[in-house]
Protein backbone atom coordinates (compact mmCIF):
# COMPACT_ATOMS: atom_id res chain seq x y z
CA UNK A 1 0.00 0.00 0.00
CA UNK A 2 1.50 2.81 -1.23
CA UNK A 3 1.58 6.18 1.13
CA UNK A 4 -1.59 8.21 -0.38
CA UNK A 5 -3.52 4.92 -0.14
CA UNK A 6 -2.78 4.60 3.88
CA UNK A 7 -3.83 8.19 4.52
CA UNK A 8 -6.99 8.07 2.92
CA UNK A 9 -7.64 4.80 4.22
CA UNK A 10 -6.61 6.31 7.48
CA UNK A 11 -9.02 9.36 7.13
CA UNK A 12 -11.75 7.81 5.63
CA UNK A 13 -11.75 5.35 7.83
CA UNK A 14 -11.86 7.63 10.96
CA UNK A 15 -14.61 9.67 9.41
CA UNK A 16 -16.63 6.21 8.81
CA UNK A 17 -16.08 5.35 12.48
CA UNK A 18 -17.72 8.87 13.43
CA UNK A 19 -20.75 8.78 11.06
CA UNK A 20 -21.42 5.22 12.32
CA UNK A 21 -21.42 6.20 16.02
CA UNK A 22 -23.37 8.93 15.20
CA UNK A 23 -25.89 7.70 13.23
CA UNK A 24 -26.46 4.77 16.32
CA UNK A 25 -26.81 7.10 18.69
CA UNK A 26 -29.13 8.78 16.98
CA UNK A 27 -31.31 6.56 15.57
CA UNK A 28 -31.03 4.78 19.65
CA UNK A 29 -32.97 7.95 20.73
CA UNK A 30 -36.71 8.70 20.65
CA UNK A 31 -38.20 11.34 18.80
CA UNK A 32 -38.77 12.75 22.10
CA UNK A 33 -35.51 12.31 23.37
CA UNK A 34 -33.94 14.04 20.06
CA UNK A 35 -36.49 17.03 20.87
CA UNK A 36 -34.78 18.03 24.08
CA UNK A 37 -32.03 20.05 25.00
CA UNK A 38 -28.34 18.37 25.32
CA UNK A 39 -27.53 19.84 28.58
CA UNK A 40 -29.85 22.93 30.34
CA UNK A 41 -30.21 26.19 27.68
CA UNK A 42 -27.94 24.44 25.34
CA UNK A 43 -28.51 23.43 21.54
CA UNK A 44 -31.03 20.51 21.15
CA UNK A 45 -30.36 17.37 19.59
CA UNK A 46 -32.67 18.29 16.69
CA UNK A 47 -30.52 20.84 16.12
CA UNK A 48 -27.29 19.44 16.57
CA UNK A 49 -28.43 16.62 14.07
CA UNK A 50 -29.76 19.21 11.72
CA UNK A 51 -26.84 21.10 11.89
CA UNK A 52 -24.11 17.58 11.36
CA UNK A 53 -26.60 16.95 8.54
CA UNK A 54 -26.25 20.36 6.81
CA UNK A 55 -23.01 20.35 6.93
CA UNK A 56 -22.62 16.70 5.74
CA UNK A 57 -25.04 17.89 2.77
CA UNK A 58 -22.56 20.86 1.50
CA UNK A 59 -19.32 18.18 1.77
CA UNK A 60 -21.50 16.37 -1.29
CA UNK A 61 -20.51 19.20 -3.39
CA UNK A 62 -17.37 20.22 -1.69
CA UNK A 63 -16.16 17.27 -2.46
CA UNK A 64 -17.10 16.86 -6.30
CA UNK A 65 -20.09 14.65 -5.67
CA UNK A 66 -22.72 16.53 -7.28
CA UNK A 67 -25.75 18.38 -6.06
CA UNK A 68 -26.34 18.81 -2.52
CA UNK A 69 -29.51 17.12 -1.47
CA UNK A 70 -30.98 19.93 1.45
CA UNK A 71 -29.64 23.48 0.94
CA UNK A 72 -32.81 24.39 2.54
CA UNK A 73 -30.76 23.16 6.13
CA UNK A 74 -28.17 25.77 6.15
CA UNK A 75 -30.59 28.68 7.46
CA UNK A 76 -31.98 27.31 10.35
CA UNK A 77 -29.30 24.47 11.17
CA UNK A 78 -26.12 26.40 10.10
CA UNK A 79 -26.67 30.54 9.43
CA UNK A 80 -29.05 30.69 12.54
CA UNK A 81 -28.42 29.11 15.94
CA UNK A 82 -31.09 26.98 17.55
CA UNK A 83 -34.25 28.66 18.69
CA UNK A 84 -34.45 30.96 16.06
CA UNK A 85 -38.11 30.70 15.26
CA UNK A 86 -37.67 29.69 12.08
CA UNK A 87 -39.74 26.78 10.51
CA UNK A 88 -37.74 23.04 11.09
CA UNK A 89 -38.26 19.75 9.65
CA UNK A 90 -40.38 17.35 11.58
CA UNK A 91 -38.40 14.77 13.27
CA UNK A 92 -39.34 12.15 10.66
CA UNK A 93 -38.56 13.98 8.32
CA UNK A 94 -35.17 15.33 9.68
CA UNK A 95 -33.86 11.01 10.21
CA UNK A 96 -34.95 10.99 6.23
CA UNK A 97 -32.45 13.94 5.54
CA UNK A 98 -30.12 12.05 7.17
CA UNK A 99 -30.04 8.91 5.83
CA UNK A 100 -29.98 10.43 2.40
CA UNK A 101 -27.68 12.82 2.46
CA UNK A 102 -25.23 10.21 3.95
CA UNK A 103 -26.29 7.36 1.14
CA UNK A 104 -25.36 10.15 -1.55
CA UNK A 105 -22.24 11.68 0.51
CA UNK A 106 -20.55 7.43 1.48
CA UNK A 107 -21.74 6.74 -2.34
CA UNK A 108 -19.00 8.99 -3.53
CA UNK A 109 -16.50 8.75 -0.98
CA UNK A 110 -15.97 5.50 -1.80
CA UNK A 111 -15.59 6.11 -5.17
CA UNK A 112 -12.75 8.84 -4.83
CA UNK A 113 -9.29 7.40 -5.71
CA UNK A 114 -6.58 8.58 -3.51
CA UNK A 115 -5.15 11.82 -6.11
CA UNK A 116 -8.67 12.40 -5.89
CA UNK A 117 -8.52 12.97 -2.16
CA UNK A 118 -5.26 15.02 -2.80
CA UNK A 119 -6.46 17.60 -5.18
CA UNK A 120 -8.16 21.00 -4.21
CA UNK A 121 -11.65 21.10 -3.13
CA UNK A 122 -13.85 23.48 -4.60
CA UNK A 123 -13.18 26.40 -2.02
CA UNK A 124 -9.55 26.80 -2.88
CA UNK A 125 -8.25 28.48 -5.99
CA UNK A 126 -5.53 27.14 -8.07
CA UNK A 127 -3.34 29.43 -6.83
CA UNK A 128 -4.06 29.01 -3.36
CA UNK A 129 -2.94 25.34 -3.81
CA UNK A 130 0.05 25.52 -5.22
CA UNK A 131 1.51 27.71 -2.48
CA UNK A 132 -1.07 25.43 0.32
CA UNK A 133 -1.32 21.41 -0.98
CA UNK A 134 -2.48 20.90 2.10
CA UNK A 135 -6.06 22.67 1.55
CA UNK A 136 -6.92 19.14 -0.11
CA UNK A 137 -10.48 17.51 0.10
CA UNK A 138 -9.23 14.69 2.46
CA UNK A 139 -8.45 17.74 4.55
CA UNK A 140 -11.78 18.91 4.19
CA UNK A 141 -13.03 15.59 5.48
CA UNK A 142 -10.71 15.11 8.43
CA UNK A 143 -11.92 18.53 9.78
CA UNK A 144 -15.77 17.54 9.38
CA UNK A 145 -14.76 14.06 11.35
CA UNK A 146 -13.64 16.86 14.07
CA UNK A 147 -16.67 18.71 13.66
CA UNK A 148 -18.73 15.72 14.28
CA UNK A 149 -16.90 14.28 17.24
CA UNK A 150 -17.61 17.54 18.54
CA UNK A 151 -21.14 17.43 18.39
CA UNK A 152 -21.55 14.11 19.35
CA UNK A 153 -19.86 14.35 22.52
CA UNK A 154 -22.82 16.99 23.30
CA UNK A 155 -25.79 14.48 21.39
CA UNK A 156 -23.96 11.92 23.93
CA UNK A 157 -25.75 13.82 26.84
CA UNK A 158 -29.32 13.18 25.39
CA UNK A 159 -28.79 9.31 26.38
CA UNK A 160 -30.34 9.39 29.61
CA UNK A 161 -28.95 7.49 33.06
CA UNK A 162 -25.49 7.64 31.62
CA UNK A 163 -22.80 9.70 33.73
CA UNK A 164 -19.68 8.57 32.13
CA UNK A 165 -19.10 8.47 28.26
CA UNK B 1 6.20 19.17 -0.50
CA UNK B 2 5.78 15.72 -0.87
CA UNK B 3 2.76 13.89 -0.12
CA UNK B 4 4.35 12.43 2.97
CA UNK B 5 5.13 16.03 4.37
CA UNK B 6 1.45 17.55 3.55
CA UNK B 7 -0.23 14.54 5.15
CA UNK B 8 1.87 15.16 8.03
CA UNK B 9 1.01 19.00 8.50
CA UNK B 10 -2.42 17.98 7.86
CA UNK B 11 -2.88 16.12 10.74
CA UNK B 12 -0.09 17.92 13.44
CA UNK B 13 -2.15 21.65 12.27
CA UNK B 14 -5.93 19.54 13.31
CA UNK B 15 -3.94 18.49 16.80
CA UNK B 16 -2.12 21.95 16.96
CA UNK B 17 -5.74 23.84 16.61
CA UNK B 18 -7.60 21.46 18.81
CA UNK B 19 -4.86 21.41 21.74
CA UNK B 20 -5.22 25.54 21.29
CA UNK B 21 -8.56 25.51 22.19
CA UNK B 22 -8.81 23.11 24.11
CA UNK B 23 -6.18 24.86 26.44
CA UNK B 24 -8.05 28.14 26.05
CA UNK B 25 -11.39 27.27 26.59
CA UNK B 26 -9.90 25.91 30.07
CA UNK B 27 -7.62 28.51 31.07
CA UNK B 28 -10.57 31.26 30.30
CA UNK B 29 -12.51 28.96 33.11
CA UNK B 30 -12.58 29.88 36.75
CA UNK B 31 -11.62 26.78 39.08
CA UNK B 32 -15.26 27.31 40.36
CA UNK B 33 -16.82 26.53 36.95
CA UNK B 34 -13.98 23.78 36.56
CA UNK B 35 -14.95 21.89 39.51
CA UNK B 36 -18.82 22.01 38.08
CA UNK B 37 -20.50 18.87 35.93
CA UNK B 38 -20.46 19.94 32.28
CA UNK B 39 -24.35 19.00 32.59
CA UNK B 40 -26.37 17.61 35.00
CA UNK B 41 -25.11 14.16 36.31
CA UNK B 42 -22.20 14.41 33.63
CA UNK B 43 -18.41 14.49 34.26
CA UNK B 44 -17.19 17.25 35.84
CA UNK B 45 -14.94 19.64 33.96
CA UNK B 46 -12.30 18.56 36.30
CA UNK B 47 -12.36 15.27 35.20
CA UNK B 48 -12.40 15.51 31.46
CA UNK B 49 -9.50 17.78 31.89
CA UNK B 50 -7.84 15.07 33.47
CA UNK B 51 -9.03 12.92 31.04
CA UNK B 52 -7.52 14.65 28.32
CA UNK B 53 -4.09 15.15 30.44
CA UNK B 54 -3.92 11.45 30.99
CA UNK B 55 -4.52 10.61 27.20
CA UNK B 56 -1.99 13.14 26.00
CA UNK B 57 0.81 11.96 28.83
CA UNK B 58 0.24 8.41 27.45
CA UNK B 59 0.41 9.58 23.92
CA UNK B 60 4.33 10.99 24.98
CA UNK B 61 5.62 7.16 25.10
CA UNK B 62 3.43 6.11 22.72
CA UNK B 63 4.79 8.31 20.05
CA UNK B 64 8.08 7.55 21.29
CA UNK B 65 9.07 10.87 23.25
CA UNK B 66 10.28 9.38 26.08
CA UNK B 67 8.78 8.60 29.42
CA UNK B 68 5.49 9.96 30.12
CA UNK B 69 4.77 12.50 33.58
CA UNK B 70 2.05 11.37 35.29
CA UNK B 71 0.89 7.80 34.96
CA UNK B 72 -0.73 8.24 38.94
CA UNK B 73 -3.30 9.89 36.13
CA UNK B 74 -4.51 6.66 35.00
CA UNK B 75 -6.46 5.50 37.46
CA UNK B 76 -8.70 8.30 38.68
CA UNK B 77 -9.16 9.38 34.79
CA UNK B 78 -8.71 6.55 32.38
CA UNK B 79 -9.37 3.42 34.31
CA UNK B 80 -12.43 4.61 37.01
CA UNK B 81 -15.52 6.97 35.61
CA UNK B 82 -15.46 10.34 37.40
CA UNK B 83 -17.12 10.61 41.18
CA UNK B 84 -15.16 7.26 41.78
CA UNK B 85 -14.02 8.98 45.56
CA UNK B 86 -10.78 8.39 44.66
CA UNK B 87 -7.94 11.33 45.63
CA UNK B 88 -8.12 13.71 43.21
CA UNK B 89 -5.53 16.70 41.81
CA UNK B 90 -6.34 19.89 43.34
CA UNK B 91 -6.89 22.42 40.52
CA UNK B 92 -4.32 24.00 40.49
CA UNK B 93 -1.77 20.98 40.09
CA UNK B 94 -4.05 19.81 37.17
CA UNK B 95 -3.43 22.83 35.35
CA UNK B 96 0.14 22.56 36.06
CA UNK B 97 -0.33 18.97 34.23
CA UNK B 98 -1.88 19.61 31.47
CA UNK B 99 0.91 22.46 30.80
CA UNK B 100 3.68 20.39 31.55
CA UNK B 101 2.26 17.28 29.72
CA UNK B 102 1.88 19.48 26.76
CA UNK B 103 4.90 21.28 26.68
CA UNK B 104 6.89 17.20 26.73
CA UNK B 105 4.50 16.54 23.78
CA UNK B 106 4.32 19.23 21.68
CA UNK B 107 8.28 19.33 21.98
CA UNK B 108 8.51 15.88 20.73
CA UNK B 109 5.54 16.22 17.91
CA UNK B 110 7.52 19.20 16.98
CA UNK B 111 10.60 17.08 16.13
CA UNK B 112 9.29 13.81 14.35
CA UNK B 113 9.90 13.47 10.68
CA UNK B 114 7.64 12.31 8.12
CA UNK B 115 8.91 8.98 8.31
CA UNK B 116 8.52 8.42 11.87
CA UNK B 117 4.90 9.48 11.73
CA UNK B 118 4.60 6.45 9.19
CA UNK B 119 6.30 4.03 11.36
CA UNK B 120 4.63 1.97 13.94
CA UNK B 121 3.21 3.18 17.17
CA UNK B 122 4.33 1.36 20.23
CA UNK B 123 1.18 -0.57 20.63
CA UNK B 124 1.43 -2.45 17.49
CA UNK B 125 3.60 -5.63 16.82
CA UNK B 126 6.32 -5.51 13.42
CA UNK B 127 4.01 -8.36 12.16
CA UNK B 128 0.68 -6.81 12.54
CA UNK B 129 2.37 -3.51 11.00
CA UNK B 130 3.27 -5.20 8.00
CA UNK B 131 -0.41 -6.24 7.47
CA UNK B 132 -1.98 -2.86 8.52
CA UNK B 133 0.60 0.27 7.74
CA UNK B 134 -1.93 2.21 8.55
CA UNK B 135 -1.64 1.61 12.12
CA UNK B 136 1.43 4.51 12.20
CA UNK B 137 2.10 6.83 14.90
CA UNK B 138 -0.04 9.60 12.57
CA UNK B 139 -2.83 7.79 12.74
CA UNK B 140 -2.55 7.50 16.67
CA UNK B 141 -2.44 11.25 16.53
CA UNK B 142 -5.72 11.63 14.40
CA UNK B 143 -7.58 9.27 16.69
CA UNK B 144 -6.64 11.50 20.08
CA UNK B 145 -7.34 14.75 17.98
CA UNK B 146 -10.90 13.19 17.09
CA UNK B 147 -11.03 12.16 21.06
CA UNK B 148 -10.44 15.74 22.30
CA UNK B 149 -12.59 17.62 19.90
CA UNK B 150 -15.49 14.97 21.84
CA UNK B 151 -14.63 16.17 24.71
CA UNK B 152 -14.04 19.64 23.97
CA UNK B 153 -17.89 19.78 22.55
CA UNK B 154 -18.59 19.16 26.51
CA UNK B 155 -16.00 21.23 28.12
CA UNK B 156 -17.76 24.22 26.23
CA UNK B 157 -21.22 23.38 27.79
CA UNK B 158 -18.94 24.80 31.13
CA UNK B 159 -18.74 28.45 30.03
CA UNK B 160 -22.00 30.49 31.03
CA UNK B 161 -24.37 32.32 29.46
CA UNK B 162 -23.58 30.66 25.62
CA UNK B 163 -26.74 28.76 24.38
CA UNK B 164 -24.99 27.65 20.74
CA UNK B 165 -21.58 26.51 20.41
Amino acid sequence: MDNKTVMVKMTVDAWNMLLDRTTKLVDGLTDELLAADSAPGRNSGVYLVGHLAAVSDRLIDMLGGGERLHPEMDEPFLFKPDKSGLPMPTIPELRQSWTDIHAKLQQHILAMTPDEWFGRHSAVSEEEFQKEPHRNKLNVLMSRSLHMSNHLGQLTYLKPGKVSE
